[in-house]
């Protein structure tokens, strides 16, 4: 079966877009902002263990600071952004691939002036996300190369 | 980690391309042509269920018409080609999907004058694929969407 990828409309045919958690592309004081996200494969019943995600992040927007025990693999297909994974700043373009591995806290910002896409994917079975609390968050934005660049 | 994508090499740092099979770009009378393979994420002893690959296949290239019970979810980044996916003929350019279920006969085939390039997400534990045999061949050969479009 063939998703084709609709160019004007920057989405999939059979693929419904959806808010980046509980339907919302943001929510004021949940910590993320302008993201949707297409579950390209892995949730129409298909016989695998895992999900092929993608989400895009608006200019300005940026996703949830938060760790799980499950890895993401994530590769850049449009837009400029950068990702925060635990004390480290990674610059991404089109192509990069990023590796996240278990309970390591991650964020993806928007820092350009076109949507920042990226495929994610990851096993089928996995944990619930936890978001930063006050004092993870504390504790990265006090490292020296992650200055300003968190979003909360 | 970021494996950061070279451009100019059309490859990843930190990640060595391969062959599409045994080592080989190409293999005469073995059904492809022209297919390099990397292992984006997976083999290098991740704790994730899944493999993310990137093939690419060379102007005047194609992977092996072949099926197995694992399934593929596929991704194309760059350039144009189609898919053979049963006896179904898939015209794709960046960003369409496309999916490819158990024991469903497929090939990647360039048509075009640039590289044709893909993103392959697989289960870690998969069985072996099987090459199209001189009668399952002979079947989709006869199939008139198929007309001319094999390759073997």
């Amino acid at each position: 079966m063939k998703n084709a990828f609709r160019p004007d409309a920057n989405t999939w045919s059979g693929i419904e877009p959806r808010g980046y958690r509980a339907g919302q592309l943001d929510q004021p004081g949940q910590g993320f902002r302008g993201v949707t996200k297409h579950v390209i494969s892995g949730d129409r019943g298909e016989p695998s263990s895992f999900e092929v995600r993608y989400f895009e992040v608006a200019p300005g927007g940026y996703t949830r600071l938060e760790k799980h025990q499950h890895v993401h693999s994530v590769t850049i297909i449009r837009g400029r952004g950068y990702a925060v994974v635990g004390a480290e700043l990674h610059r991404l373009a089109p192509f990069d691939h990023i590796y996240v591995g278990p309970m390591t806290m991650h964020q993806f910002v928007n820092e350009g002036n076109e949507p920042f896409g990226f495929i994610c994917v990851v096993d089928a079975e996995r944990d619930r996300p936890q978001a930063a609390s006050d004092d993870e968050y504390a504790a990265l934005v006090g490292v020296s190369a992650l200055d300003g660049k968190l979003r909360r």
